[in-house]
């Protein structure tokens, strides 16, 4: 198989960590959107990533329906999700919450590069939707007795919130205060000392 | 149950079609994410539709994983998805690239509706990568003998593509020529003349 996109990316990240804590053998393509887009699209017509390509040549794309298709190539008590209700909607719940944040965080970081004048009411609207997904996490967090949400071992929630807040805080450097956080910010600096963390990982590289 | 958002959101339609072919009862409640912002993030502090709220008052958030809820609450061979693989990601597959599209469908409205001058940049993306997936979604239902995609019944992923078209060519009337894609136009014409599709629907009303 082969992971196309590169560890900046939220989407790609959470898609490598799972793949690493599957130990599923892989190719990583550092492509970046921008930079090469051609070979991009060539996979995905969207010129998205996270790609998985398998080794059919099928290409997988986005990083909730790759989530899905590695979950069934592992046996049912190696999962990083829940198998049964209620807790499975209530980890992808919390696992949309991150992903629409790092959505919005994407979205007003080319709001804010590509406009002279960018939108305030887009702006706004952003810092709102963020501000408020961190107040929900942080109130989730705060209650759960837990080390990790759901299970003794990390899941796909755990990775998907480190993954948006580490892009959050990397793209929009010093816009929210994550010292309001501290359940979330503590979870994330645990889990980005562990080893899986620390290698799928790049620092944020604006495009071009 | 309750689900939240207007028909003219793809993806609020795609999960309430999806309701009504698993014949669950719900509550509707048509709420504008601008309109109705401040009743639609009681429920989701990111201020997206659909939202479903269940008996018990969670709130599921995100299409794709409202729909692996509802799809654990049928019975295995009611599921409108295929359950194994590789079936299951081949569809996965396509209804990403659909749902992309419509991403990008409104990404593209908001660039054009929130600038007085859109970013040429954004615009250009956009639209080529629109007509990537309208190409790529051509190709692929022309090669193929179903009435339907994968199942003999409407699946989560024809849901999807007809949705996604449908808001593409009212959220951006003439920007694609769907003369150019016959086998898709042809699959939603018939679609979109069943009844669940027809009650299932509202016109594009643009935010205030």
């Amino acid at each position: 198989m082969i992971l196309i996109g590169q560890y900046d990316s939220p989407f790609v990240r959470r898609v490598g960590i799972a793949l690493r804590l599957y130990e599923m053998p892989f190719e990583h393509k550092a492509w970046s959107t921008f930079g090469d887009a051609a070979k991009v699209r060539a996979y995905n017509p969207l010129g998205r990533v996270p790609i998985l390509v398998l080794d059919d040549g099928t290409a997988l794309l986005e990083s909730a329906a790759i989530i899905d298709y590695l979950d069934s190539q592992v046996p049912a008590d190696k999962v990083l999700m829940p198998p049964n209700e209620p807790e499975r909607h209530l980890a992808l719940r919390r696992a949309s919450l991150a992903c629409g944040l790092a959505d919005k965080a994407v979205s007003m970081f080319y709001e804010l590069r590509l406009h002279a004048e960018p939108s305030p009411t887009w702006i706004k609207r952003c810092q709102e939707q963020i501000s408020g997904v961190l107040n929900a996490l942080e109130v989730e967090r705060a209650k759960d007795k837990l080390t990790y949400w759901f299970e003794t071992d990390c899941g796909h929630a755990d990775i998907a919130e480190v993954c948006a807040l580490r892009f959050l805080s990397e793209a929009h450097p010093g816009m929210f205060e994550m010292t309001k956080y501290p359940a979330l910010a503590k979870h994330a600096t645990m889990l980005e000392a562990l080893a899986v963390f620390k290698e799928i990982s790049q620092p944020f590289i604006p495009p071009k």
